[in-house]
């Protein structure tokens, strides 16, 4: 009997390195990677959480991996959790018209809107982009000594706002939303893009003047935010995806998104996952699921649409993909998130947060469609 | 150690067998069945699904269930939902006044104004009740050309308003309900029921008038809906259980109840579910949950309650709840749901909804009675 | 293959007594004791229940459960849940301002307002708080013939506003809140506690006059209730927490915390548990869960505090606590909780509450903090 108990123990013990060897031995097995998803999400749903409020930016963020996972499956259990979330929060964004984090909200609400006619009030978002593209505000002019110098004054807002103008612009058939968009993101691009080292700091606070308070990491490095270039490339994807092709300033995008998915694709850890501080990986030396979630959305996006050398980034983003599986638990929910912050910090395999959830399902919703 | 591991695969692989062998071959374990709601129910409330809103047919349907469970197992598990729904929702009905669907929500309301005096707010089904017997509209008078030639012109609609109009009428002791309601149930009686057939036509689109044009199956029989024939069925059973053993009418509904039950005996697949389509069943020749459990309550109901003979019908009933049972997975999702239409559709291991739990637990409440 | 099955069986029927006999023989187990506390709120969150409203006195209880939790853990899996029900209940107590129970809600959203500065909407509870203790009602003045003879007339409103009180005066740095409590839980200190057996009389129907008409156990025992005492010394606790060492009047709730729990200790059951009829444990010869979750908190605060005897006391909550965690389902649900009610009743192992798991959670978080 104690023999019985103990081999069954050995075996239980062994189960779960059986399994990853075998998963990273082997390709994507897309059945699997459909299960990972619905568990996140599942485990998401039941485990709300916000900053602010329930249409934040944190939730927002979730909700756009909910929306592509459904596009990506069409399975009726993300399209189901979509429109619970869109009627309980009455379909608004939230509070502030100028902050470009209250807006990401309404990327799910406009795929709603498209598969189930009838059902959204469009009548907030609309209210909120005309605002905030053209409503005055300190923000838009800068403000003196301040970190907002334009109105998208920090990386993370080329994901909030960019995407969901698309949409818009593409719904109305109105290219004016993008021409303000491509202006307003010229802006962010100038300030904060470092066309040396082809990522984005997260904000001026992040760029070099080249005087003794120039924030470096202990390697002499500058600082580039793992999740703040996730945001970005992502945002290129989604923007890139609903743009129409003939739209004259698309190879401005196309462009600057070859050229970060170039530089992700450098700094992978050799695990697959990248590190919070990506020239400086020894900082925090562990994978983090957003800025990871991010980036294997962004590229394996690329590869599907022909974009990116398939031959070369397949293995990046297959490699990426089973590290990311590997955080998740058991039960669904998906670790080594870093919490809320605007730099670099540690994460564990117990820190979770919806935007993370979500950037798991982003990535899941392109890795599905890779084929093998 | 690998022949260890080879052993214990084995097993774990039989005992899905094991235990639909074990299942089928014994009587109905009621433990068991109440364990199975519980995890059905379970599911459903982590998977908030509706159409229209959370006060439409699909939930109100889905709470039908909830509210016959608990009726049955006075596990408060069930009574915490219902409340929970019911007070989230405001005790409101959906919107249109003469849309049956929209008031099949208030059964759940008057069940918990039933065991919980002072909670429920019976004003918007009141008013909700009133307009939609007498309030004008272009459906009852019947629209040109339309499918709208009644008020209740789609079988469903027997389901969905006059149950609720049999509880109110005996909470307020006030048979006028009852007399309009028979007005109303007559309509459609006349329009849809096919008198050889003994089933109803989903709607007037299924009637046959002689000519070329006339819908039929493969096997040139009439198009005849399980789900539909399971709204009418199911609906009977929950009208007979409320109207008063005096009321005039009574044995309208009791005659038409025992001719359909007898009719849908018939049709009964070997397995123990119905398929969609219950003339043709070789057009998508798989048992269907939603029909299969309205069918498997509305059966089980008249056995228990000395209309229907006990020793004729209790092998389809447990045929039938232990093949429901087996369309449940570990997780308590109830599968094999067709999707919302109007006709015969397929459904799968994976297709769910809420109603097909609502109708799973209506099944499961009943069957709690059966004794062995 | 027979054999392995029989096999497998038996160590699968052995393994709760192999891991009950572990924990009961070991000391407390820190990691699993947030482990069970984490399961037990994802149970109840999924399960939401209420009485009168998601804001009584039952969920308000249970928060205060989660509150400590996330005070004790610092595991935002705890602060998310008490962010997301204070956001849907627009951080308001429930109705009625002359009732102690509809304001122990308010218990949370302090605590939240703590933790993340400009979320919480304080006016509601502001306005209930001085409505409570100033603005005219029966009950303060007493009614005629009735149980309201005073405004806090039950010995359960000792948890339910108190606390809640102390909070808000330390918040607002204001005693006349604490000096306004005092009197008025003089009051029901004066009317209920019974100063032989230093436990309190649930209110004045528990009350001996010397008739033969006094409520007693068979056994010719005073009825004390064991939830109701847990609601006293439990509140005695949160109470002592937060009010100022140098309050005027502490030494008055000192005293009776000691007491009572001296009392507590001797009539604690040797399985850890204590019955619901604490000195007639042959009324209902079980352990509840409610009543011993709030003894055990106390009493473990009392230790953690250095206001209890360490040797004397760990061995009783050590006790109390592995017999607690072993009323937890392997799902998370915590049983053997007592239903609603105002005196001893039975409970069984499927019987739970909210307010059950609140008990539970305020008893792991003190538990978390003893050490070994």
């Amino acid at each position: 009997m104690i023999h019985m108990i103990r081999l069954i123990k050995y075996v239980i013990r062994l189960l779960p390195i059986i399994s990853i060897t075998f998963l990273t031995a082997q390709k994507i097995d897309t059945k699997n990677v459909e299960v990972s998803m619905v568990k996140a999400m599942e485990w998401q749903e039941q485990h709300p959480i916000f900053t602010s409020a329930p249409t934040d930016w944190t939730n927002g963020a979730y909700y756009v991996g909910v929306t592509k996972a459904h596009e990506s499956t069409k399975n009726p259990i993300f399209s189901a959790a979509l429109k619970n979330m869109g009627y309980q929060n009455e379909w608004k964004p939230w509070d502030r018209f100028y902050h470009a984090d209250d807006i990401i909200i309404s990327y799910s609400y406009l795929y709603v809107n498209e598969i189930r006619k009838g059902m959204v009030d469009l009548e907030p978002t609309e209210r909120f982009l005309t605002d905030h593209l053209y409503k005055p505000h300190p923000w838009r002019e800068g403000i003196e000594g301040k970190d907002q110098q334009i109105l998208w004054w920090w990386c993370d807002a080329l994901f909030m706002a960019p995407p969901v103008l698309t949409v818009y612009s593409k719904l109305t058939n109105d290219r004016s939303y993008l021409d303000k968009m491509h202006e307003l993101y010229l802006e962010t691009y100038d300030l904060l893009y470092d066309k040396e080292e082809h990522l984005f700091a997260r904000d001026i606070r992040f760029l070099w003047k080249g005087t003794d308070k120039d924030l470096k990491e202990e390697n002499g490095k500058k600082i580039f935010w793992s999740r703040g270039n996730g945001w970005v490339i992502g945002g290129l994807a989604l923007i890139l995806e609903d743009m129409p092709k003939d739209y004259q300033h698309r190879d401005f995008y196309l462009k600057l998104y070859k050229e970060m998915a170039a530089k992700i694709k450098e700094v992978q850890h050799s695990d697959g996952l990248w590190r919070t501080s990506l020239l400086s990986p020894e900082s925090y030396d562990h994978g983090e699921v957003s800025g990871s979630g991010f980036y294997t959305f962004a590229l394996t996006w690329g590869i599907n649409n022909g974009i990116l050398n398939k031959k070369e980034y397949t293995p990046v983003v297959t490699k990426a993909w089973n590290a990311l599986q590997n955080c998740q638990k058991e039960n669904g929910m998906v670790g080594w998130v870093q919490d809320i912050g605007a730099s670099p910090e540690p994460a564990s395999a117990d820190s979770w947060q919806n935007f993370g959830t979500g950037a798991f399902l982003l990535a899941g919703s392109e890795i599905l469609k890779l084929g093998n």
